[in-house]
């Protein structure tokens, strides 16, 4: 890059339209905010307080049959429901709508103790898939438009249980953020953003983390955490339903690379947020649409030392110190098996 | 508003063009992830230990005057330099570009035990006076086309020392958040977005905190944060430097009513980011802009319960559970003397 290489600068994240603060000079700044816990680490196989456990008891009393690959329920306390509701408002400065929508939780495996890097490559697969199917029966129904895919993971990232576990909320409507997306990839001039924006970052190779046959995995241009990370398969296609059974098993390869080096990086289960764009369910056909996978972890400098995401952040424009380019070659440099 | 009353809905926010998501039938959800931890609330008016406190010695030795009612300095560990760098990259899909910045600390007292609901009313005036004197002098260079005034509190916002102080990030370009609200305040079919919305607000009433002849303080419709409020002047002022005295210390009331009423709300200094948005300082007129403060709190339901902005609200949308009104009526409950 033509920047002076300490130099205070921003990046546009091609994918939202929008801009990112970086600080490469920063580092130094001495950390006397806040300290965050550090989890012990070592978890039973099966834990009988649990709700997530095979054969536990959740909310309202219904059991968690004993399952052994993957399960999926519909979430206790759901944020959506199903059923239509009447009403809204607009008067073009109150603007309401009713908002239908199917909240599900994917346990990813009976073992208490796991999470997706310490899982086999058969058994990643087997989330992968489960992904898909959830994706493609949501998106059946007449009225769910998008299908978000996520996982929350750590306690300082709003997970109530450490179970391996993530979430899918459907909705009605595509939500802010995969519009924003979608609507730069069908601006785009030319035919793919991400199959554009991969080849120039396999060309250039500083951020690379990982890569096999049919996926890689990057530390973006546009970083805004960290150690932020973009999944995403070789081959242009708008969603996990589209991936055949290699490509499949070359997101798990590189689900499972990526979670590891995080998790070797500070020496603690790495938290994060993690989920899929994929195309919208809404009717239209979205060929530009690229599916990919965002990794959010908070952690900067160790296992207690997060970035806040406040003041400028919020109310201005996300800020980090260290340069995306140095973040990709810690990752690289720690293993992936 | 004509919606089921606990039905789920999405509510737009005209000043950003981005939505969320309200689900007020989840509040009953039992909460079983992170705690947070409350700090200690009695502090000496002196800490011999703090870097902010009057007559100490800073980062690299600086020695902090003793001052007796703000104090500004530049931060010793800026994001920002106010040093022109050359270079950049734009090849369509990479894109950087050189930012320069001054990042400024203010302290609002010499007293390490205050907090803005804690403080005089002349003395809030004082520190409204030099967020004004700062946002003309830095907005007076030239480079300069953005002055972002916030404050960071509690060490759940990330910030480092509790002695009450906020700091001013000036940057050559206008950030993310302000650019998206001057483009809606641009577009609004009508003069001023936020006079007209001010306006709906107060015949409404239901969300409406405080006001005075000058300045009212309220719960947006399209709120994001659990107790989040918008601080505007009944007037229509681009800038903190367009207030004359009356109004400055109608802000200045309006300010230590919200900070007090928070602050009881659940027995704890109430972390928050919050911040000005005003009229950028890039030599275009900027008409339609508003004056407004924004507080984002974190705390949904206790000292030790917050609302976590994580897997579907980083990748998707915000989501909240208690209704913007209800959040408003809890607030007006409450003192705010
Ligand atoms: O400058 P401080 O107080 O050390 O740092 C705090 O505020 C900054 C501006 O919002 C953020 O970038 C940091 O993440 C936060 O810890
Ligand atoms: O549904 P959970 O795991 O209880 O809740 C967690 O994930 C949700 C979806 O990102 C967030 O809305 C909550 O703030 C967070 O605590």
């Amino acid at each position: 890059m033509d920047l002076l290489p300490d130099a205070p600068h921003r990046r546009l994240n091609r994918l939202t339209g929008e801009w990112v603060l970086v600080s490469p000079h920063r580092t130094a700044r001495p950390w006397q905010g806040q300290i965050e816990e550090t989890t012990p680490e070592k978890r039973p196989e099966y834990d009988p307080s649990c709700y997530l456990c095979p054969g536990n008891t959740r909310a309202g009393g219904v059991k968690t049959p004993v399952y052994d690959s993957t399960y999926v329920f519909d979430n206790d306390f759901a944020a959506l429901l199903p059923d239509a509701a009447k009403g809204g408002v607009d008067d073009g400065l109150l603007v309401a709508r009713p908002e239908r929508g199917i909240c599900r939780v994917v346990c990813f495996s009976p073992r208490h103790d796991l999470t997706l890097g310490g899982m086999s490559q058969p058994a990643l697969r087997t989330v992968v898939d489960t992904w898909a199917e959830q994706t493609a029966s949501l998106g059946a129904i007449d009225w769910v438009g998008h299908v978000q895919v996520f996982e929350n993971r750590g306690s300082m990232m709003g997970a109530s249980n450490p179970h391996p576990h993530g979430q899918i909320w459907a909705t009605e409507s595509v939500p802010n953020e995969p519009a924003k997306e979608l609507a730069q990839q069908a601006a785009y001039d030319g035919d793919c953003l991400l199959c554009d924006y991969l080849a120039a970052e396999l060309s250039d190779g500083s951020r690379v983390v990982d890569s096999n046959e049919h996926y890689v995995s990057l530390v973006p241009f546009w970083a805004v955490w960290p150690f932020e990370t973009l999944v995403l398969p070789r081959s242009h296609h708008g969603s996990l339903t589209d991936l055949d059974g290699a490509e499949r098993d070359g997101l798990a390869d590189v689900l499972g690379k990526v979670t590891r080096r995080y998790d070797r990086l500070f020496g603690v289960t790495f938290p994060y947020s993690m989920g899929f764009h994929q195309r919208p369910t809404d009717g239209s056909e979205h060929p530009r649409a690229h599916l990919h996978a965002h990794f959010y972890p908070p952690l900067l400098r160790s296992a207690t030392v997060r970035k806040f995401m406040v003041g400028f952040e919020l109310l201005a424009q996300p800020q980090r110190d260290i340069t995306p380019e140095s973040a990709a070659q810690r990752l690289r440099e720690l293993d992936n098996d």
